[in-house]
């Protein structure tokens, strides 16, 4: 954990993010940017963007270095790591990765579509047995038996440290790329999850071939529902209810781009970017004028 | 007036409308783009915008010209006339240049914003004596007494094209540059308005320097308050009022960049523009599935 306050947390650097965090480095503002992804994976495989005003007939690819290198000129403090958790606390939010905490006045979710379906039983038990982040929840399940499902490599990081810790611990990969050095204690299972059962907390985790008894089911994806990372955030539908301001139901916490819903495109993620950092500025403001008080002449 | 019917008529060639007839153009509908204030005069101003994300360091000058030859590269019908009145007719909408009339099916007001303070008496007294359009209204001035007040030179067709009607024509220029060739019966008037006066009809013009007794107050500005253009529009204070989606209060009319409220900047403008524009073209389809009645295989 680092002693920096950032004014704002920009969660995600695709197009709404780097907007967002680019028009806030220009009004001086200290942005941590959160980016794991490469700056928008789903861009960079767009083969031909014609719709972007000013820069006709670019690939996706050249589009989002532009974007990143015009962004990350102004130095917003990037880090790359995927956040797994934020916590709404007094004065600051609580912003989690798999390494590391950090703490923001403001935070703009920018976090993309996530195109994931839940497992069956995933929502219900969520913070009763299911997690994200072995780092953040793993000391819960010393000695307990885990089950981590995973769709990319960084997956192994996670059952290794697990596997320091708990009895058992049975991973399940769902990518294809060869495993990486993995502990001899951790049981590799190539089988596909179909449900999570259990009443009160996790009990098992069915399979295509079979139940698994685990008291916890860790799941590493590349992106996590976003309704998941900031609990009790409003949605409308499967996207992040916001305002014209870019506002969510959480007051200081700002959405932008793909995860407010279609259109899914480049201007309209770089106008709710700009937006929802403006707004986010402004929330600045407010609270600063709570801090100090009324002004000095109220109190001559 | 020409037999095209428009699928959509951009109203206004700043970010915002050259961003939605780039995308309407691209999903091949059928645009008209007026446009009369070479593409956003306020924008050709800006020394420097750093904010628009990928075109780094830019001008604002520079920034309209590859904004404008972008989108026109894709050829939507220009129209270089000032939009002086929408009227919403049943299936499509009347759209009235001082020169010619137009339809369309749906509109996007991308008209940015009016700095405009309105005379006292103005709002009061529009269509009962005031105008913004002499060459629609005109005639219902034959024989009778009228003023034109004009903030640039296109006022002064205004004027002469009265003078050809009307008993008397008083021009009052509010701008600085000479007066062009003027018929030698419009009575040039150097002084200031200051309002309209009238019980149901307009009777007087006050001045800084006495009062003028006429029955019609033509005033020819850059842009008209957006409110005059397309009566019943629903305001949210001095900006039109918008949902998510661009929709504005009338069906078929969407709004999108400044004319919507703050941030005045380019990249909330473009990404407006973008949303209104699918938001009209979505209106469309479900015109024509109205046409169409209900999917053939609900017939048979």
């Amino acid at each position: 954990m680092t002693d920096t306050i950032f004014d704002i947390a920009v969660i995600g650097g695709g197009p709404a993010g780097l907007s967002a965090a680019l028009t806030g480095r220009i009004r001086n503002k200290n942005i941590a940017l959160f980016e794991h992804l490469d700056f928008s994976l789903k861009l960079q495989k767009a083969h031909l963007v014609d719709n972007y005003p000013g820069l006709p007939q670019v690939t996706g690819k050249g589009l989002m270095q532009q974007m990143s290198a015009h962004c990350l000129a102004h130095e917003p403090k990037q880090i790359k790591a995927k956040v797994v958790n934020i916590f709404p606390g007094e004065e600051t939010f609580t912003i989690a990765t798999p390494q590391d905490i950090y703490q923001a006045r403001t935070v703009i979710l920018a976090t993309g579509v996530v195109a994931t379906t839940l497992f069956q039983g995933e929502k219900e038990l969520l913070g009763r047995g299911v997690s994200y982040c072995a780092t953040c929840d793993g000391m819960f399940y010393k000695d307990k038996d885990v089950a981590v499902i995973a769709y990319g490599s960084e997956g192994e990081h996670e059952a290794n440290y697990l596997g320091e810790l708990c009895r058992n611990v049975y991973y399940l990969p769902q990518y294809n790329t060869s495993l990486g050095l993995m502990r001899s204690d951790v049981e590799v299972l190539k089988v596909r999850p179909r449900s999570i059962q259990g009443d009160s907390q996790v009990e098992k985790l069915v399979t295509d071939q079979g139940e698994i008894k685990v008291h916890g089911i860790f799941i590493i994806r590349q992106s996590d529902p976003v309704e998941n990372l900031l609990p009790g955030l409003e949605l409308d539908g499967e996207v992040i209810k916001v305002n014209r301001d870019m506002s969510t139901s959480i007051p200081g916490v700002f959405a932008a781009g793909d995860c407010t819903g279609k259109p899914w495109q480049i201007a309209k993620a770089t106008g709710e970017g700009l937006v929802a950092v403006l707004s986010a500025i402004h929330y600045l403001d407010q609270l600063k004028s709570k801090v100090l008080g009324p002004a000095k002449n109220e109190l001559d």
